[in-house]
């Protein structure tokens, strides 16, 4: 297809120029059949280091390493926040959760006798897609709000299947758009059936742009897998459980090359936050990196991440550029031909020169670790500086002040504390801090308020 | 060539045969053109989690990640001990260093003042292989007797280019064969000097079988990396001197493949022990696994290993096999049609079921871990029991009884002591060290006597 070729070459071009500050322009996007389709497959406290792509000696993930081989790895994508419920507000709306109310100090995540959800203003990327005119689902677990204004149908997904929060909250049940199909899910056949959801979607819309968004339950605990991986993994339960998702990644870029999609489909795996490590062996590992869900070590917010679109993204590239789940929203958005709101800060940034390049663009150049509504720690380049540490769940919380600073290029591990030695990078931290600090405005917490309180 | 193709056919049903027990037999190996040249690339202190292709996240080792993508790369690949001297002894003897004086408590490896050196009863690998007729060389850190009648030369290896101990101890040569070249050895030339060697020795023998030993000086500390790669990687000195390593593996595999012996050698590359944890950002790491060098956790024995032959090896293959540098010796000569000495434990197994099948083999069923000629943990299966534990450096020793028990495919950073749940498996490998220490013979030991010392 000649036009397409054409076409990939322009936006190619244009992708250069922006990322070489030469030319600042919105991609204007033509007929359906030359905008991407979107998946984004988004596990549930998956570590750095569970998967063999990212070094796990014994979870086998076959489909995940051949993703990774034809597509692009990154070694410092960041989820914006260390627990579930925030960083999917993150994800979907392209906003650190303290802007949307989606965190809390004191109840970190929404829970069943909560009353609130994702505020109806925030856009979410269903609602932006939607918008440019995709068609939409959600397949998985939600928890930006079980009560039925909140649900995926009520922010821009034409569908939902899935469970509404996290499988450990009872009883958890399964639904379908706006009604309940069991309760509670039979939870071991919750990944499968998810696949069979996704694999009917795909080929349902094979022949106009859709946004997949499939946040799958596991390997949140307790965890489970359907009889055919069950016993069957080297690593225990957890890695049946993740070998199934692997199974299931694979299903759906079977289903996208059986479409014959897969050179207009970008899909992106990632995970929520780290693996929980107060689980013992049913939680995974962060790999080299310190700590794990919970916290604003590492190991709590850097996530495996995979793209993969054949044809656009270069096979078997790896990138150490930063970039977060909040710079998808952005970039699908912008890749649909369409445009972030302009009233409100959006956090994400296009990271469509990071995936089109060869991988060492790097439009993002800070990040922000929040635990709840608290500023925890700025990234600046390969700098990090700690104004709080703490482990993801129990321990002493520890401030520091000057900030404790870590080279997270040389030091990945956070071991090696460098503060001294760099007063003037603490100083530019500090700096970008203050100015983070001014722009913003909080609004009251969506998660504190239950059910019956004062409601 | 059909002939060779019969070969390689031939080979693979033998193997097949072997691994299904259903045969016992030696290979013959017939004119030299179809036995296999062998190259051991063996790094210094580099850790588990060092390289791209075992999920480092700034490293870049394109050439290695290649190499595995082409060949097999093991995640349960031991050395025999932890720090330099014994590891060595054991890959080039196929025996655990306690059996030929190789290791001691107080001395762990051998200093410019040590008298002693291998001896010279020990059959090593170059020494079989030449009685096949191999041409021999060994390029790089000797680190097994510098007095001439231990040097390589005196080994059966033909030539010799390198250091003949570690590059922290003053004043470190440079040698050729039994004479210095330099002293001090210029270590930022190091590696590219070493490779230029390599590369004339595969040259210069591609008409005949071969045996290079390439046990490369870094990355142990002092770093030295050449103008070409110092401040070159994201992960300062420590980077780019493992990035040179991994250009040098580049060059030797496309010095094979110019030669068209890419399909006649096996190339495996392995490093000696964990990474130097107590030199701070100057040492690796072990990823995921616990400790480093000098230790018996995980951290300190297992290694990052990759085993290269196209057309031989299958292509991108992961391989959970036990499976220990001890084990090249063995299948090395077996493949080259010699037999292994009978008169002597040797505790190497031929794992080239493994390496010719598709990585699921499982000759090697236990190891032993040795820190000195202390015997502190042993392996059965996934099962690690630890008798002593301690850090690599310093610390205390803490005694188990019972045993301290991880099941390492489960828990491979040793973080969940289940020993209380599993008493038969204690009772199990209590029986195969019982079973180890009646049938060993300890001579003494070779790196105490220092020179002028009584001798």
């Amino acid at each position: 297809m000649p036009a397409d070729h054409l076409f990939r070459n322009s936006i190619r071009i244009v992708i250069a120029l922006i990322a070489f500050g030469l030319f600042r322009i919105d991609l204007v996007v033509g007929e359906d059949s030359q905008r991407p389709n979107f998946i984004i497959i988004f596990t549930d406290d998956l570590g750095y280091g569970d998967l063999g792509c990212y070094g796990h000696p014994t979870i086998r993930t076959p489909n995940l390493d051949r993703m990774a081989g034809q597509g692009m790895r990154f070694t410092q994508f960041y989820s914006a926040a260390s627990v579930c419920t925030p960083s999917r507000a993150a994800l979907l709306t392209g906003r650190l959760p303290i802007r949307s109310g989606m965190c809390s100090d004191s109840r970190r995540v929404l829970f069943p006798d909560s009353a609130e959800g994702l505020p109806q203003e925030e856009v979410t990327l269903a609602e932006a897609l939607k918008a440019q005119g995709y068609a939409t689902a959600c397949i998985g677990k939600w928890h930006l709000g079980h009560h039925p204004e909140y649900l995926p149908t009520r922010h821009g997904f034409d569908t939902y299947f899935g469970i509404p929060y996290s499988n450990d909250m009872r009883p958890c049940p399964l639904m379908r758009n706006e009604e309940v199909l069991e309760e509670p899910a039979e939870q071991a056949t919750l990944t499968a059936r998810y696949t069979e959801e996704a694999i009917g979607f795909i080929k349902a819309h094979r022949d106009e742009p859709f946004f997949l968004y499939f946040p799958h339950t596991f390997p949140h605990v307790p965890l489970f897998a359907s009889d055919r991986f069950k016993g069957t993994s080297k690593r225990g339960l957890y890695g049946d459980v993740v070998e199934e998702l692997d199974w299931s990644v694979g299903q759906v870029l079977e289903a996208l090359e059986e479409c014959d999609l897969g050179d207009r489909t970008l899909v992106v795996f990632t995970s929520d936050n780290g693996p929980w490590l107060t689980q013992s062996e049913r939680g995974g590992s962060a790999g080299l990196l310190r700590e794990g869900k919970g916290s604003t070590w590492e190991g709590g917010m850097r996530e495996p991440a995979i793209a993969w679109w054949p044809g656009q993204i270069g096979a078997g590239l790896v990138s150490g550029s930063l970039a977060t789940t909040m710079d998808l929203y952005t970039t699908c958005i912008r890749l649909a031909g369409g445009e972030v709101p302009s009233d409100r800060v959006v956090d994400g940034v296009d990271i469509s020169s990071v995936l089109l390049g060869d991988g060492t663009a790097t439009p993002r150049e800070h990040h922000f670790f929040y635990r709840g509504s608290t500023l925890q720690a700025a990234r600046m380049g390969p700098w990090k500086a700690h104004l709080i540490t703490r482990p993801g769940y129990g321990g002493t919380v520890q401030k520091h002040d000057p900030p404790a600073l870590y080279n997270l290029e040389v030091d990945p591990s956070e071991k090696y504390e460098i503060g001294e030695e760099h007063p003037e990078v603490l100083a530019a931290i500090a700096g970008l801090i203050e100015q983070h600090r001014e722009e913003l405005t909080a609004p009251p917490s969506r998660l504190e308020r239950r059910v019956g309180a004062g409601e």
